[in-house]
C-alpha cells in the first residue's frame, strides 16, 4: 500500500547529499518567518518575491514526481527527509531532533516561532498535535519498523507560548500489534498538552516484506 | 493572558494589505514545494539559496517584534493571517478556507502536497490532527469569539493519500462554557481520519473584554 523507495545510500553519499539540501531548507525557513513578520512596502515585496520564484524555478528544473518519500539506507536506516515534523529538507518541519535518552524515553527540544502560531502568541493547538503524534508514534517505533497512529488524545492545560518548547514520550505497554504511548509538551513554565496514544504496525511492515 | 492587537483597519486597507502579502506567502509555498523535491546539483542549489538569502534580507529590513498575533478589524471580523492553518500570510498554512453550509456544517476543500507528508506519499498523521484541530475549533466557535481546545481525540481509519483533501466538522452540543464537536478528514476514497474534541471559552473571552 505505501511505496518506499529502496536505496542503498553509502554513509558518505547520504553526508553529500545533507551538505547541499539541508542548508537550503534551513533558508527557506527563515524566509517562511520573515514572510510572515514583514512589514516592508509593497516595492520590496515585489523585489523579494521575483527573487524567490527565480529561485523556485532553478529548482523545479529537476525534481522529483510526487512526494519525498521515506528512503533507505544501506544501513537500514530510514531517511525520512521530507517528513512534515522531523524532516531536514522539509522547510514546514520545525524540524524536530528526537533522541532517547538512558531510561528509553524519547525526548526532543526545539524552537516554534511565528509560523506556527494560533492564538496570539502562542502555539497552534494543531501544531502541538502534530508535534507530539510524531513523537509518540517515534517512541512506539523500534527506530526500523515504524508504527502508524491508531488512535490519539490530546489534554490542551494550558496554552504553549511561542519559542523554546521540550516534548517526550515513552511506551507505556505493547499488546500484540497495538503499542501504547503517552507524552507531552512543555514550554518554560510546565507541561501545556498531554497525548496518549495506541500505534499500529502497519499491516505491510509485519510480513517481512519492506 | 493573550494579548489581541486591536486595529480599526478599513475594508480597502484589509484588501491593500492582502493584494501586497498574499501573494508573496504563494510564492513561498511553491518554494517550499520544490525546496522539498528538488533534484538540481549544488550548484543550481546554491544560486537558489543566494536569491532566497536576499528576499529575507529585504523583508527583514521592517518587521513586527514578535508574531503576527491576530488582528481585528473595524467589522469585529478575525484577521488569522499568520495562522498556521489558516493565514494567508503564513507560507506553512495550506491555507484552508473554511466556509459553513447551508446545515451550518464547517466544510474546508484543500490541497496537500510533498511539504505534508509523513508516510510515503501520504499525509503525515499529526497533519490531519492539525486542520481538524482547527476546524473542530472553528466549527464550535461563532465567528467573533474564539473557542480553544479542551481535549480533543483523533482514529485514523486508514492513511490519508496526499492530494485533494475534504474535511467537515460540526457541534453535536453545547454546555456552559463547553461546546462538543466531531468532524472528518476524507480523501477521493473517502473518510480518513474522525475527530471529536471539547471546545472551551478561553476565561478572558467571557467577561467581555478583549
Amino acid at each position: 500500500m505505501l511505496d518506499f523507495t529502496l536505496e542503498n545510500i553509502s554513509a558518505d553519499e547520504v553526508e553529500r547529499l545533507r551538505a547541499v539540501y539541508q542548508p537550503l531548507a534551513e533558508s527557506v525557513r527563515e524566509l517562511i518567518d520573515a514572510t510572515v513578520r514583514t512589514e516592508v512596502d509593497a516595492a520590496a515585496v515585489a523585489a523579494a518575491k521575483a527573487e524567490i520564484d527565480s529561485a523556485t524555478a532553478r529548482l523545479r528544473q529537476k525534481q522529483t514526481a510526487g512526494s519525498f518519500g521515506v528512503r533507505y539506507l544501506s544501513t537500514g536506516e530510514r531517511m525520512a527527509w521530507g517528513n512534515a515534523v522531523i524532516g531536514i529538507r522539509n522547510p514546514i518541519a520545525p524540524p524536530v531532533q528526537i533522541r532517547r535518552d538512558a531510561h528509553g524515553t524519547s525526548v526532543c527540544d526545539f524552537y516554534l516561532g511565528a509560523a506556527y502560531e494560533g492564538p496570539p502568541g502562542h502555539v497552534h493547538g494543531g501544531v502541538a498535535a502534530l508535534v507530539l503524534d510524531h513523537l509518540l508514534g517515534e517512541a512506539a517505533s523500534d527506530g526500523i519498523n515504524p508504527r502508524l497512529t491508531g488512535t490519539i488524545s490530546f489534554r490542551y492545560v494550558r496554552a504553549t507560548r511561542l519559542g523554546d518548547l521540550h516534548a517526550e514520550a515513552v511506551i507505556t505497554r505493547t499488546e500484540g500489534v497495538k503499542t501504547y504511548a503517552v507524552g507531552h509538551l512543555a514550554d518554560a513554565e510546565g507541561v501545556t498538552v498531554e497525548a496518549e496514544g495506541v500505534f499500529i504496525q502497519p499491516r505491510w511492515a509485519r510480513d517481512g516484506s519492506e
